[in-house]
């Protein structure tokens, strides 16, 4: 099995979705493993039912999804925990996986839009 | 199997917490749900760590982590979609589980913090 591994952080949105699609489409990657910690870990999310669910509708689907933390130390010297995703997205088909022209959603089509709220950021929060 | 549901929002991180102990220590649920959907999905995350590596160590485990989507029409009427995630937590001894005071940790000596990115935040993102 060929798995590539995705780590999502903070370029733009639509660079995420691309690169796992392209390792499955061109890579001929028959695992892709988006992967994210902290604030990010939400966007990962989005990347894996973007891609599940308009891009590579019925050729992938969601295999396992793992949560964990890492604990390291900061540049303070303080010991820091944050949480960690590993979202699988396996290969369905067994052969290879073309994005069709007439099914392929363009970008502008796909609306991405979170429940805003007016309270604070969770991922600004410390308890210290 | 008693199995309650905690709906992780915008509220202080430390609620969430304390009402998924006590789901398992107060009102002997073996199974709880931490649901959240969103900017709040790294917050269930975070949640869910906490609970399961200090408070809850050895008698609760992650037993399954779910994700999906959510459509559904904005006040604009405009057609949106949002990230969801369930994670089960279940408990792994079959007493009762109670938080012993010496092994509780004090709320303040639970640091978290995220990576910072001077990036934007994917939950202000728009893809239109």
């Amino acid at each position: 099995m060929t798995e590539q591994i995705v780590f999502v952080g903070g370029k733009p949105f639509m660079n995420y979705v691309t690169a796992v699609v392209m390792q499955f489409t061109t890579s001929g990657a028959s695992r892709v493993v988006i992967r994210s910690r902290g604030k990010f870990i939400n966007r990962a999310v989005d990347v894996a039912e973007i891609v599940n669910s308009r891009f590579l509708i019925d050729s992938v689907k969601i295999a396992d999804v793992k949560i964990g933390s890492e604990d390291f130390k900061n540049k303070d010297g303080r010991q820091i925990r944050v949480s960690t995703i590993d979202i699988h997205l396996d290969k369905t088909s067994p052969g290879n996986i073309e994005t069709t022209t007439t099914e392929e959603p363009m970008i502008e089509d796909i609306p991405i839009e979170i429940i805003t709220d007016t309270s604070t950021e969770s991922s600004e929060e410390k308890t210290e």
